[in-house]
């Protein structure tokens, strides 16, 4: 049986990513890293709550030390306004919290060391209109040869997701019967899914895609074609 | 001309690595981590004098958070003894974080992204009689593939002592006048270098075998016939 550490933010798609890992028989720990980004009280009660239901072993890291050298990006530095509105190369850029994904896949794989673990998984898709270059599987592919080099046992990186797009997420999880209900993706950090933000765009989007019923309650439902 | 962040302990490997790069036209900033060794107040007092004296920017980030992944090796845990002795397989395992290597670096890349810079360097080199996998050339091969893959623009990783060992960074250190008598190397975290870990032995033999003369005042100076 694989063993794997999961990279987790309580969202749709490390949330379908759990689900998806024990249902492939994987005994499943769960990493959520806290790096100052605005919604995080959203995403790790969430986290907590799904992991709770799953009885799933959470590990919440602090790594807002990290804030230091991550200056000047919308999702640490409340200086920056959120953009609004479907993503675009200047706005993508504006909420990537330089090399967010390698620092948290190497706090993730050292966990792994730790445990004698086998893998580190984490939530990397194909974007509709633009994309992360840490969500690619050129990305995925590095890590994965790195792992394998970092320690005295390999350690390897799954992106099961990784040339997929959201819908494909939406779709795997209805399959399992993931709560999405209770999964949080909105990066505005309210009460509720504003609606209107990339990711909450890019949520709406991929539920009509998929023909899945969105059972999330958003500030705003206005049409996505008004973005 | 290169602009490089390097990954800094204030140790002879770091130290002459920012000396080779300066003397190579690189622009160099330093980043040192506490991830909780127990000898980092030496480490990082050797860091910033030798830093003050180059006139070159010095952070420091305190990932401490991640002692409640790397749990039960010597560095990190003061429950478990610091072994003494050359190293070997064993005694490695013990004193190793794990993926310590790749969480310095993948920080290391979110500054250097942050900044607009072009590379990350780490002073990895090959042991005399084991070593960790984290400092050998297919581990510094796979980061520096994963790094051009991370971000719009592509980073380097560079391990420019990869191939040699550590008298040949002695020698070259030598030839640019680095000031050894400021470096420090030792695990235990006293007041002076032990002169009988690990990493001690590793210092006193690459001078005697570089025939240069080591400025340092050992605690203990057995022969090192004697490990």
């Amino acid at each position: 049986m694989a063993r794997s550490v999961v990279i987790y933010s309580g969202g749709l798609d490390s949330t379908t990513l759990m689900y998806h890992l024990l249902a492939e028989g994987h005994e499943v720990k769960a990493l959520s890293v806290n790096y100052g980004q605005r919604h995080r009280n959203r995403e790790m009660a969430a986290a907590a709550a799904i992991c709770g239901r799953l009885n799933i072993e959470h590990r919440m890291v602090n790594l807002t030390a990290l804030l230091a050298v991550f200056d000047g990006n919308a999702l640490t530095n409340t200086g920056v306004a959120l953009p609004e509105g479907a993503y675009a190369p200047e706005t993508i850029a504006q909420t990537t919290v330089p090399n967010r994904n390698m620092v948290m896949l190497s706090v993730g794989i050292a966990w792994a060391v730790a445990l004698k673990f086998d893998a580190v998984a984490f939530g990397a898709h194909r974007g509709e209109r633009t994309n992360y270059p840490d969500c690619q599987p050129p990305f995925a592919d590095a890590m994965d040869r790195a792992a394998r080099e970092c320690n005295f046992e390999p350690i390897r990186v799954l992106a099961p997701f990784v040339n997929g797009v959201k819908a494909d997420i939406v779709r795997r999880g209805a399959e399992l019967g993931v709560p999405f209900d209770l999964t949080w993706s909105c990066y505005a950090g309210g009460e509720q899914h504003c609606g209107r933000c990339g990711t909450c765009i890019d949520r709406r989007t991929a539920f009509l895609q998929a023909h899945v019923a969105d059972p999330t309650n958003y500030e705003s439902d206005l049409p996505l074609g008004a973005f």
